[in-house]
């Protein structure tokens, strides 16, 4: 059912001169290791949440070049005709692991590893980022609104304000990975199975003669979905009570208890609260308060600080851009190749701005978990081949400042990436969506909360093996100047 | 060749509900005028530039309920029968009216105006806002950039950070109809004729024994495309001398002089004028430095300003996004009905927040152009009746302070909106993309500089026609309280 499209030729151009390139060179058929990982949280947070990966599987596998990608591609009149004809069997070749989407991630630690020969591994470069960045940047953004709602249900209203097709229905997929209860967009429940909901726009309430008679009108049509739209005329002199009125001459003889009300302008703490007592005043302590209007984490904490009356959140634009933080940074570094004889040589990215320097090699990373209070506490970034006991202690150190060291006992590693594509063969199906949505739940609860806050959050430590950590050093040191 | 989808399901929840509803009651057949209007420039800048007409109206012509569709809204247990049989051969039957893309537009002035039955005109309320708002949001921030660019070129190179494929491939659309000068995307240049360019990754360079090695290859391989990625280890060290050197060995010999760098780190400003001195002392006086990074207008600015040597700007993400503004406010708001006999009953909507305010009635838009400048200095809002005769003179009024008057004479009066579709039936062709590109640039020039400051801009005057002004505040005296 899924409208997925075959998004071949959404790459850049430079991973086709690159691709031209290395087919008429030796570096062809070398084996390379690209890196996804990103360097900043948005939103200053302290964890972001992956998602997008059962995009990256679709794109994989639908990698065809069409007849008219490839006289497209011919009449840039830069590639030779034999690249061409190579492109027509086109196909990933690799491997690829990867973490599984709504899992917690941090900086600088691989989300994704990609192992192939250079043209392809470098050719699904772009597709691969924009998939993880979008879907993991909507993620981390709605988780965060969602532990703002402290349990009460937030719905994905965005589609209107969404960067593109993608940017809704993608967007709202991630959304409930994260944690979102719902979402407006219909695509998005028929594609992915993310539940769909919706009542009315002021437009419903304008087109009848007055307003009662349009709440009355939808309640009798829908008596078990009647969620009312308050602020068409004037909320607490017009709107509430025109819905009580509608609900006890409706709803209540045919003993239906459950509706709501939704508020989409006005100050919501002042207007939920004078709501909420007309209603329990009318004996409707079942009607739940929705509340929408350029929501997000910030204003949805000061509105609850302030004992606003509200059961429902709808959030539209700020969630579906992520509006305060709307980039997410992953990139795809080279960290290693192999040579004729299969070594793995481990290579380093330096820059003009350090920041961006790379960790090198093929990774392995691990994260541990406290026995006794069953919280995630450390990620540690490995050489491919190393194995963490974790029946034994292990020292930490920090890779930015190495004289902060740290002995660790008592825990439980495990690996975070998962085997993804085997020599091209997909070897991982991925769970349902609301299975990943638990999935998510549950792995976002065993961070500390210290990591969870939404401003100076604590930095979750993804340290160094000493061993990649004296490989890293020792390329940097025979980096050309 | 496009790869556009059928996005009937790419609708809001509430626009089913409220159209089942319609299907059931006497507001059915109902003629319905909608406005598209946005209420902020983004970015606080002085106009917009209007973008996304092209897909809606590929979206108006595909819409269609497949039967998968329909078997899914089945499960949904609150759609009547006769409803999903009704929407087995839905399609749209109105008229159309909207502002050609590429032109500058101003808040508070419809963009487009839909009419059509209630059913209709609200279920395509979800795409003509998606659509319209993330491409217009995108030309408008592409068209600050280029403008800061100063005449120098601005690639966009943004689909790896983009919001889903749509923000990829639409976007770099949006930014060409807005002045840049080619993207990276090459599913951008297959399906909508945007000049798709690239060279080489860090990647690249890193694949090769050493930086010289790679780009004597790359030189050698491309020898009229040759812009060499010069940052990988020590651009004034090691980039430019290495590049110099491949150009004279590989393309002096051939005639070619036509080369570049690109940087992507570093102070731009600093590195950009050394490496120009070390460009032309070897006589590579036509080699043109581009360079990327994280730009934006503000940075490109301040970078000319400075005296950096750049001659061509890489913009990713912050243009791709729109970073710094990432949401367009485009709302879709109910103007007027038709009674049975026929006449238009202007509508206004209020609400909790004065700002949301609508305007009533069925409208017609005119730009105003002075003839001895040839310069637009004012667009008036009228009902769809009035015409202004532009050979005599006009008084306006600014509708916030209606005591401000100005009487205008010698200018030329322009119809902003033109007919999209009439009874259904499409009668407008969009311009080439390259048109389009075109007609933004001469109307953008049609303002004043004054309107273009990204900074404090003069606000354009956006007023009501006397009769119109007049209604809307009868209008206002008759909401209910």
């Amino acid at each position: 059912m899924k409208n997925q499209t075959n998004y071949t030729m959404l790459c850049d151009f430079y991973e086709l001169t690159m691709a031209n390139g290395y087919f008429r060179s030796p570096v062809k058929d070398t084996i390379s290791y690209f890196d996804v990982f990103f360097r900043d949280v948005p939103d200053k947070g302290g964890f972001a949440i992956a998602a997008g990966l059962e995009q990256v599987i679709d794109y994989i596998k639908e990698l065809k070049f069409t007849d008219e990608d490839i006289a497209y591609l011919r009449s840039k009149n830069c590639f030779d005709e034999a690249f061409l004809e190579y492109l027509k069997n086109f196909k990933f070749t690799g491997d690829i692991w990867a973490v599984p989407e709504g899992t917690p991630v941090f900086p600088r630690e691989p989300i994704m590893i990609v192992r192939a020969p250079a043209m392809e591994a470098q050719f699904i470069e772009t597709f691969v980022l924009l998939s993880l960045n979008h879907q993991s940047m909507i993620a981390t953004k709605s988780n965060r609104i969602v532990r703002a709602a402290e349990g009460r249900a937030v719905a994905e209203f965005g589609s209107r304000r969404a960067q593109g097709p993608g940017g809704a229905i993608l967007g709202a997929r991630a959304a409930y990975i994260a944690g979102c209860a719902a979402t407006a967009c219909v695509q998005a429940d028929r594609d992915y199975e993310v539940p769909a909901i919706g009542t009315m726009a002021h437009s419903w309430i304008q087109m009848f003669p007055d307003e009662y008679t349009a709440f009355k009108t939808y309640c009798e049509m829908y008596p078990n979905n009647a969620t009312l739209l308050v602020d068409t005329y004037n909320v607490l002199k017009s709107g509430v009570p025109n819905a009580i009125k509608a609900f006890q001459e409706v709803l209540l003889p045919k003993g239906i208890t459950k509706c709501g009300i939704r508020l989409d302008s006005g100050d919501l703490t002042y207007l939920s609260k004078k709501a909420r007592k007309m209603l329990d005043d009318a004996g409707l302590t079942e009607c739940t308060i929705c509340a929408s209007n350029s929501l997000d984490e910030y204003i949805i904490r000061d509105l609850l600080h302030q004992g606003a009356q509200l059961d429902v959140f709808g959030v539209g634009e700020r969630l579906i851009t992520s509006k305060s933080s709307p980039v997410f940074g992953g990139v795809y570094k080279l960290a290693a190749v192999e040579d004729t004889d299969g070594n793995i040589i481990p290579k380093i990215k330096v820059s003009e701005n350090p920041e961006k320097l790379t960790n090198p090699h093929f990774k392995k990373v691990y994260r541990l978990y406290d026995n006794e209070s069953g919280k995630a506490f450390a990620d540690v970034l490995c050489v491919h081949d190393e194995v963490i006991d974790d029946s034994k202690d292990l020292e930490l150190f920090d890779p930015a400042n190495p004289w902060k060291r740290k002995v660790c006992y008592n825990f439980t590693a495990r690996v975070l990436l998962e085997p993804i594509f085997v020599n091209g063969e997909q070897v991982y199906q991925s769970p349902s969506i609301h299975d990943m949505k638990k999935y998510c739940a549950e792995q976002v609860d065993l961070l500390w909360d210290e990591v969870k806050r939404f401003e100076n959050p604590h930095k979750y430590y993804v340290d160094l093996s000493p061993k990649l950590y004296t490989i890293k050093n020792q390329l940097l040191e025979n980096v050309p100047h």
